[in-house]
């Protein structure tokens, strides 16, 4: 965790670090699915700890998630031209190193609401739009359509986008608010996606965490040096494709447990691969059953999913959300899927289109929305987020 | 926080205790705003913790209220008579025993989700509709109008209402699921409001704790012995208003520190009465400036809501809530406000009228929903909640 956070940040000091009792990394940190009873888990600083904001590589992306989690997304006024976009960047970037410390931004109206940074990251997201904005090519371009998609405009696109996560939702609040009010004058809120992950304390670092269908989530993310080779390019760039996936919820819940597994291509309380025991086994796509058909479906999402290159695997960075039921109760719930990688066509398509084209798991979650982001590299102390793209 | 989970709750047992470094009670608690430098909290147990759900009193009230809160109302059906009350209210309280256990509801359709109760509590609320439904006279009515308000239907009302409150926002998800599952039967979801206070870890247990406003709110709440006798009558009944206060923070955003501290009464920073040094300094209503005004003036907040008589004090137990901005960026933010009282009549009324006719606050507070509850007693176990009202 500490050490994620520090290459995340390129930075070697500063960090509040979380004192969780993390069992170490490497594809093997343990998971609630491990088959021991959950235990407490001992946690300091959820309040003060502070994730460096300065570095080559931009914070918040291969930064441990912290619990909450805000999207915004803005669509740019006519008058920003490039000169414009370099004032606007500067001062979200002067906002974010502040807040992130733990200390007000310079038009701060709620200054009180500082104090608590609880690892607070901003993460700058660059959409086409700002590129044209700027006159320059953009090195991302939105998703083809996919069959399964069902996009709402009030969830896609935007030509700026701030990914706020933190420990605390006030904190998550507060930033967001200070960031939106110094962004206006230049854009419009296009929208905001809210969402969140189990709490700080609740898993020791590492952990897989839940989602709102009641999977494991994360246990095949690259880690580590892996994760460093598949998110970033040299320059300290990535780019960020946030999905809103409305889970089906109504329909899931009508499922056994073991379609609920096949669906998957892993069992729900461990995570295990339906070919292995436990989480981190590697799933084994050539065995068979007794019928002699394979244990992994060749439907089933991990099947879909996988990439064994790891230079092509995508780092996953969701947050739940849950928004009001309707009046019958039915569920408004689902993923903010955010993706990170180097390259979306390399890495990113072929696994989308793999798995519009056959995933089971497709029956019960719907894609709303739809965005991408350039991640433009972070900057040094003085410097500002966007600095080497349009300076 | 144990002993007052552990009164709320009327039970001796089963509380994982959260071990924060709380420095006590009595009107003296500690608080942000105490000048001192925010220092790290040691915190354990954010997933393990267990509130007792069964006593006298029902859980969630007098407890300390953890990070993350729904607020659930249904509309009863037409069909949903006395005695099917009394089977829904079995159904939900055997639900509410399991989830805060951190055991799956017997219908659980993602148990993997009910392992973490996080303090999880769920306290049931009976609106004046449900008295009808059974044929009963109810002990609650709904508020008179105030010229302040500006209440819409989608917040408003309702028959039956669950507070759902846990440090873990996907325990939140899940219990408010499941409870909305074996609820629907019975009647319509008539509006959830979900709201937020800081994070477990982020504060000692019983600090005072900020709200969207950026004020310390909670700091002259009745504590221990006087929260009791204010709160719960001898039947371990009480009763929920609950106010949905949109916050006017654009307007607010333009005060300067001093005009926001007399709209209040007290400072920003340090939540100190005007007229004193400390958070917890006793408001001199009496005291004058050098122009011969009252320090603490006769329009603000505190001034007007103030209640000398502990047993007419109430219990405000607030969660904050942020959802998505508008296009122009303007917060949609504001108080899920909940007062508990023994008797709303007694308590609750006079200083709403108080509040009502002149209140500086006001300015920047609009209550845009309204809904009062009968909380009726707990049950011990293998009883259900209601049982004495319907039974
Ligand atoms: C609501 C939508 C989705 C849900 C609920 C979901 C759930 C899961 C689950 C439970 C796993 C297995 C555990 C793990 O490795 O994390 C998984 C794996 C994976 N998912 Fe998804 N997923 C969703 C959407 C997507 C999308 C849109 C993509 C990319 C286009 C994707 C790519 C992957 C990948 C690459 C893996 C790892 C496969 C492997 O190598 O084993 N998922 N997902
Ligand atoms: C968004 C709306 C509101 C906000 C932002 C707000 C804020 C505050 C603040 C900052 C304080 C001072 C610190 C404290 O003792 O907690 C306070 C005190 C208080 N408020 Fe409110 N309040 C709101 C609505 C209400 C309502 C609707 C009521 C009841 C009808 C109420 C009743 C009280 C009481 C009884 C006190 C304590 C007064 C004393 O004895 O010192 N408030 N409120």
């Amino acid at each position: 965790m500490r050490r994620r956070a520090l290459l995340a940040g390129g930075a070697a000091a500063g960090l509040g670090a979380v004192a969780a009792c993390s069992a170490g990394s490497g594809g093997s940190a343990p998971s609630e699915g491990s088959g021991q009873p959950v235990v407490p888990v001992s946690f300091t600083d959820i309040g003060t700890g502070i994730v460096p904001f300065h570095g080559i590589r931009q914070a918040g992306v291969t930064t441990e998630p912290p619990a909450h989690g805000a999207f915004v997304s803005f669509t740019l006024s006519r008058g920003t031209d490039r000169a414009a976009l370099g004032r606007m960047l500067r001062l979200l970037t002067d906002d974010a190193v502040r807040l992130t410390r733990g200390e007000p931004a310079l038009g701060d109206t709620e200054a009180e609401l500082a104090r608590h940074p609880s690892r607070l990251t901003v993460t700058f997201g660059f959409g086409p739009g700002l590129y044209r904005a700027a006159g320059l090519k953009s090195p991302v371009a939105d998703l083809p359509a996919f069959t399964v998609d069902r996009l709402e405009p009030r969830w896609s696109g935007g030509d700026l986008m701030l990914q706020i996560c933190a420990d605390d939702a006030l904190t998550v609040t507060h930033a967001q608010r200070m960031l939106i009010k110094d962004a206006r004058p230049f854009g419009a809120v296009r929208w905001v996606q809210r969402g969140f992950r189990r709490s700080a304390g609740v898993h020791p670092a590492g952990f897989t965490q839940r989602n709102v269908l009641g999977q494991l989530d994360g246990t095949a993310n690259p880690r580590d040096a892996a994760m460093d080779t598949a998110v970033w390019n040299p320059d300290g760039s990535t780019s960020l494709v946030v999905r809103r996936i409305r889970a089906e919820i109504e329909t899931w819940d009508l499922l056994s447990v073991t379609d609920k597994e096949n669906a998957v291509g892993r069992r729900m309380v461990s995570g295990a691969p339906l070919s292995g025991a436990a989480e981190f086994d590697e799933p084994d796509f050539a065995k068979l059953d007794d019928t002699g058909l394979p244990v992994m479906p060749d439907y089933a999402h991990v099947t879909r999913a996988r990439q064994t290159d790891p230079r092509l695997k995508i780092l996953r960075r969701p947050y739940n959300y849950d928004e009001a039921p309707d009046a019958q109760g039915r569920p408004d719930s689902g993923l903010v899927f955010a993706s990170y990688q180097a390259d979306i066509d390399r890495q990113y398509l072929p696994i989308q289109r793999r798995l519009a084209e056959k995933d089971l798991l497709n029956e019960w979650t719907t894609p709303i929305g739809s965005a991408v982001f350039a991640i433009p590299p972070g900057c040094a102390e003085g410097g500002w987020i966007g600095e080497r793209v349009l300076a």
